[in-house]
């Protein structure tokens, strides 16, 4: 074991080495390499972090590692950790393979006691700087290390502002501040029983430990949950020599992307605070200035920052993020990574840098998170719309988004969990929030600017965030804000703009979005690389328009099921299930026909030219029905008010029918081809109609390309016989058209046994259409209606499973079935037409599956379809991993 | 097409023809190459049959080699059809490859006209023969080829029997004859219009098409489903001169037996009636006299008999079912058959058999129908009980029942499908009361003998069925029946003993069956043999004793959901799953222990030193708890009626926690481990209760083998976590018990990713046991609870499925499953113990299955383990046709 190297100078490392340095240590030590300006340090490798997780200490050797590279540091820089002359001081940082903002621990200022408190005045002749950075050290390590809770040292530092009758913190003397890291040492020893620690080693090597142990807090794991990133990475810990942004106001501190975040418009962007210390900017404590503030205030490290930035881009090829702070006038870099964006500029920076030639097409298109699209296939709000402004702030991640008031991130999850629609207003979010943030739809801050955690959070989860709101005045305890004359309470609802940064009262009207010019460039790319069709899932004329809008070439799955639900329908349809005979079944869906006819007619006029696939009817009969508790219910309450006899029979004789239709397990029940094959009325009236309608618009001069799917086969004699009836009907209608209309059947395989036995299947069948939600219930034997909140959160929980089956496509299993169905069927049919029609089919890791399938498409929902196009063209790039990420 | 052949003469053919000529005509051919008296003629394939039932016509060439055989046949006895000096009669019957009792039709006497009749009386110079059998002629042609009722023929004799004042058929004169066959070609001429047809090619061609269309008839139908016979094989037709058994005194017809089929005992059993035909007979029209009485009557003719049936046992070396003719003192044999018979019998015969070295061990094991051994494990009545019998008949078949009056077929079969049982009490049963006597649980019959159509077929069904029971004064009008006083009126319960002949008034109590010597003995041949371990599915102590005595070497399956329902019980178990936090719930499940651990006690003890296969618990939570509409019904009520507040609160909460636990496909949800991962809790009380129940039957000398099942794994991690879990909680109980205990944890295979993911899941189990039962839920997608009423049953009667596949296992879907699963699972671990816990453990073809993918053992209820014993003894000794049968 002790010959495993865990400790790595940042001389030793680069920018291939994230898995181990963790993406801050990684680029640090790549910076180092270029030789950027960078404060030097070492990094302990994530290696360590999971030993420590697993066996709760230190891998032997570690402590070694740690004093002979603490050495090397201190005699680089000629200075001792703890020295009464001349002493460094250390940052000690967390730094995950990927990016987790905040979540994970940080001490700054290591290296702190009453001896080195004396050296360091002695080299700044800076009193007030260095007991800042004493008091701030104190309670960072004591929050951190000690778990001394930090209200109580903020508590005493509001209390000495008051006081001495100040506002900011840097308006406090040198003396106040002393006093103050007396009054914290008092709580430590009050809190643990124990002194403040002085010796240096001992409190570096706990505030290693301590950073290790941040890798499974609460917070950090449930980031790691929603961003899907593993338990097993751990996170690597960077000691790094201390720059102080806070000495003086020729010193500053601040972050910058090269390009716009929000827009990804080409310029840099970024913000600051003067006399400063890092922390302050990223938590939103002050609302910071702009950079351009900083080329009048600094230039000379303004103009060396613009540059470093310049250059780290072009090495990187990708957008960076960088961390910065200026001792002194001087500029030191202490941190680049790929900067997060929102999906809009995603997609122009990439587009951007393929212009630029920094990067090719394919890296374009890998770059971009198929999921993040979705931000920019939500509505947004009607810009003609007359909008009760209440407040604007700064815009710090676009969209729109419309809920009720939450003043805390537990009621968001709750609320949430009611199924509400929650806006969470804060004064600042901290990475405590996060669980609020996912819940809620949208969040306001009354403090913070564009790079505060709240809009770091919220532009990666593309939800719209509005940041420093300073109108609103929230009172907390009474759970409401003022602003401008109005009162809002919880529970109240309020929209928010997070492109123009407006918080609205009410609730405001939205309009659907459309694909910008950046969008279409990257999708023109996506479809030239992309070998699988895209469909779409869709049961309108108005959801087909729109899915070929967004590209769709056709639809997967027309539901016809829905059409079903008309108020005059409903009424039919009941009619049509509890009829007493065949001949009165087959009059009352004679009567549902013009319906299907016309809502046939108008999908295939909208998909002219592109196949339709329409399923027949495949949920059960008793979903159109009256509910059977409720008519019980009814029953009892009729006879117990004694209302008329011929009143009670009639809802007996209603009641009697209905409980006929209930089924023990309905997904597993009379639906799908099973219908077919009983009631065959019904899906000869939907067959008729599909073909009455395709003659109907052909002869108006369009061009319908029909697919009928029959669904829910488990026997290939199911099939053998619906498609029977299926062509003996088409073939009546053609015939009494005199037309004819090319014409495809085929059936969807959703059931084990007929992915197990496609080859049979396969010689009744144009082609398959995989139904991966139905295929998933019965491989894995869940009820998608009961699995998720009996137990398939605790599953997901206690990673039970890895992802949730119903979202993402269960490979070993479910993909197990698809597997073997398209080989047998191939083995039938060579070329049979294979596609995919669950909601899988609009979710990435599924559909680089059935892209190595060799699928012929995949059908998802009209607002994935942009999502699938890209997916679809990532997943024939291939899945190589992209390393200047 | 003319080049097929469709007919053979009896010369061309042998027994191994079968599927070609037919049982009987192969027999007959088969006879006729061995020298037996038969009465020449030639029989028409099944495949002109098939032929005829696919396109409603003959092949053609078919008459044309009918004319050229009967051409052969009148020029061989030197005779013609309808010749009015010599005329040849032959009779046209029926003949499947499998034996179908009376299913369809036959027409004898074929040949007469008012032509014809004149030569046969010449050359009998007896009229009254002669029109006897014209009269019988025109009304069995006239029924079955022109399709009109025979009950119009019945009457009038009746009518002409009434006229002259006698009783029996026998008396009336050639006069009355003659008359009668003048009143039947009225009936003809009025009924269908035309004359009565003379030409006897004509009569020839449309009886062999009518028994053609014999085979489609309904009852046919129904008797090969419940048989499970192919409606593709097709029935061939016989043409055969008649002889005369209605020649006179010195004329006989009669049926045999080699042994005894009831008992298998080994003596002729056989019955006859003098001048008559065979018809009269097997209708059981006249109670016939027994064999011991032709021997007097006859001597040469029974001597003649008694030796060819004596040559025919030894030839096809089986008991055999004869039908002859004594014409006028000369012995004619007309069929051979294989003979039906009970289990009892079967038994009997083949170990006789086999000490008699007619047959093989082997052959012995192949010949029992496993299904049929179900007959001889039913309980029987209590001989020691006090009875109030009613009447006594001819113990027709064995066995005892109990059940309400019913009258008729129809209403027997309506009350089997409202779940009633019902005895069906006749005047006699025709092949047209086939649906009632499998409705009912066992059949009474006024009229008729052992081997009439009711003995016969119930025999063949191992239902009791009393025959002959005279006594019995049926009032059909009244739906009653009087018997020495007594009345029993429809609806009534009566109980009847087919062993002892006894119809009994009311329920008779019953015991349980044990096992005879000769079953003794064939199941000891087949443990010789088979390869497969057998063990049973038990949940008490009683059922676990009762399988050990059949020869279980096992529980494969214990099920602790059964141990749940008790009075006491149920009440703590709603208080477990109603609990609100997890102390509330450890604590009801604590009080719970005792009763599971007595419950483990008494199975070890039972089950010692053989292993117990228990299942932790796996259904739905909510079957245990009141019903969800019940319980709304019932607080609407309460608030209607203004029942206290408190009381209404009350309601209202449990109703809202029922609420909780319903679920929309109980199946597919919170239930096997998925309820020991959410409620740990019940799990771990029911592993502590099994391993304490070990050690304390330990203490008392037993030998427990504990094997403990999770249930409903989908995921290797579910088996994972709660095999750890599990082992945790063994692990305390023997520590605290300071014991040893060698225990298994093992696994369910009864999903498909289960099944598709054993190699992974085989590390975390010491066993798997196949739920085919749920596997075939998830595989087709159907819930057994609906599917069997709502569409299975059209499925079923649609040949959309060929075989229920929860009664046999589906072996190209769910045992592709079961296929993979064994391999994977052997993969990770070669000797892994594999074993199938469904109810397809105790049918044949899928135990059959089983020994072929090698598995350890079928698990079946006790009553099933002879069954599977023998099952598994045919498959190890291959499924070779055996062509004595």
């Amino acid at each position: 074991m002790s010959s495993k190297k865990y400790v790595y100078s940042f001389e030793e490392g680069n920018a291939g080495m994230k898995f181990i340095l963790g993406g801050k240590g990684s680029n640090l030590a790549e910076m180092t390499r270029l030789g950027f300006p960078v404060p030097a340090g070492y990094t302990i490798s994530t290696e360590a972090c999971n030993f420590y997780s697993k066996t709760g200490k230190p891998p032997e050797g570690l402590n070694g590692e740690i004093g002979k590279h603490q050495k090397e540091l201190e005699s680089k820089l000629s200075k001792k950790l703890g020295d009464s002359h001349d002493p460094l001081l250390v940052s000690v940082r967390s730094g995950a393979p990927f990016s987790m903002p905040g979540m994970m621990d940080t001490i700054l200022n290591l290296g702190l006691n009453d001896d080195s408190v004396k050296g360091l005045i002695e080299q700044t002749k800076n009193e007030r700087f260095v007991y800042d950075a004493y008091r701030r050290f104190i309670m960072m390590y004591s929050d951190i290390v000690l778990k001394v809770k930090r209200g109580k040292f903020d508590r005493e530092l509001r209390e000495m502002k008051r006081k001495r009758g100040v506002k900011q913190d840097t308006e406090l003397t040198a003396g106040n501040l002393k006093e103050l890291v007396e009054i914290y040492k008092d709580i430590v020893k009050k809190e643990t029983g124990e002194e403040f620690p002085r010796e240096p080693e001992l409190q570096l090597k706990k505030a290693v430990m301590a950073v290790f142990e941040s890798w499974d807090n609460p917070r950090a794991k449930t980031y790691r949950k929603e961003y899907k990133i593993s338990d097993d990475l751990g996170t690597a810990v960077n000691i790094q020599t201390m720059v102080f942004g806070n000495k003086g106001n020729d010193s500053a501190t601040g972050v910058a992307f090269t390009r716009d975040p929000s827009t990804g418009e080409k310029k840099i962007f970024g913000e600051y605070l003067t006399n400063a210390q890092g922390e302050d900017v990223v938590a939103g404590v002050r609302t910071p200035k702009t950079l351009s503030d900083l080329r009048k205030e600094l230039p000379d490290a303004y103009d060396e920052l613009i540059a470093s930035m310049g250059n780290l881009e072009k090495h990187y090829r990708d957008m960076q993020d960088v961390e910065f702070t200026i001792e002194q006038g001087k500029l030191y870099m202490l941190q680049t990574r790929t900067g997060k964006r929102t999906a809009a500029a995603a997609l122009r920076i990439a587009v951007d840098m393929v212009g630029e030639g920094l990067i090719t097409e394919e890296m374009a298109l890998k770059r971009i998170d198929p999921l993040q699209l979705d931000q920019l296939l939500h509505p947004r709000i009607n810009p003609n719309a007359k909008l009760d402004v209440l407040a604007s702030g700064l815009p710090a991640s676009p969209g729109a988004a419309t809920g009720e008031v939450v003043f805390d991130a537990d009621t968001a999850e709750e609320e949430e969990k009611a199924g509400k629609k929650v806006i969470l207003v804060r004064w600042e979010t901290t990475p405590d929030d996060i669980h609020g943030v996912i819940a809620a739809q949208g969040v306001i801050t009354v403090h913070g600017g564009m790079t505060s955690h709240a809009a770091v959070v919220a532009r990666g989860m593309g939800k719209p965030c509005v940041c420093g709101c300073e109108e609103i005045k929230l009172d907390m305890e009474n759970q409401l804000f003022k602003v401008n004359g109005t009162t809002v309470k919880a529970g109240d609802i309020i929209s928010i703009d997070g492109s123009s940064a407006r918080v609205i009262l009410g609730e405001a009207p939205l309009i659907a979005p459309s694909i910008n010019p950046e969008f279409q460039k990257i999708l023109g790319w996506a479809d030239k690389y992309r070998r699988l069709g895209v469909r779409t899932n869709a049961d309108t004329p108005e959801d087909a328009g729109k899915a070929r809008e967004f590209g769709a070439e056709g639809i997967g799955l027309c539901r016809t099921e829905h059409m079903f639900f008309g108020e005059e329908r409903l009424s039919l349809v009941q009619n049509m299930i509890l009829a007493e005979s065949d001949e009165e079944r087959e009059g009352v869906t004679e009567k549902l026909l013009p319906f299907q006819r016309g809502d046939f007619e108008g999908i295939f006029k909208a998909m002219t030219g592109l196949p339709v696939t329409i399923r027949l009817l495949d949920p059960p009969l008793h979903e159109f029905l009256p509910n059977f508790t409720d008519l019980k219910v009814e029953l009892a309450e009729m006879k117990l008010k004694g209302v008329n006899k011929d009143e009670i029979m009639a809802k007996e004789r209603l009641l009697h029918k209905v409980r006929a239709e209930v089924e023990m397990n309905p997904m597993l029940g009379l639906r799908g081809c099973r219908l077919g094959i009983v009631y065959p009325q019904i899906y000869k009236m939907q067959v008729r109609a599909i073909m009455e309608a395709a003659c109907n618009v052909k002869k108006e001069g369009f061009d319908p390309k029909v697919e009928i799917m029959i669904p829910l086969v488990s026997h290939v004699n199911e099939l053998m016989v619906m498609r029977e009836k299926t062509e003996e009907t088409i073939k009546e209608v053609l015939a009494a058209k005199e037309m004819n209309i090319l014409y495809k059947v085929g059936t969807m395989i959703e059931l084990p046994r007929a992915a197990i036995t496609a080859n049979e299947i396969a010689e009744y069948a144009d082609f398959f259409s995989f139904g991966t939600n139905d295929l998933t219930q019965t491989t894995f034997g869940f009820s998608r209606d009961d699995a998720e909140a009996k137990f398939l959160a605790k599953y997901l929980e206690d990673k039970i499973l890895p992802v949730n089956p119903f979202e993402a496509l269960d490979q070993s299993g479910v993909g197990y079935l698809v597997d073997t169905a398209c080989k047998l069927a191939r083995k039938t049919k060579p070329g049979i037409k294979l596609g995919i029609c669950g909601e899988h089919g609009g979710e990435p890791s599924s559909i680089e599956f059935c892209h190595k399938e060799g699928l012929t498409y995949v059908s998802c929902s009209p607002y994935r379809v942009p999502l699938a196009r890209l997916a679809a063209a990532q997943a024939a790039i291939g899945a190589g991993e992209d390393t200047t990420k």
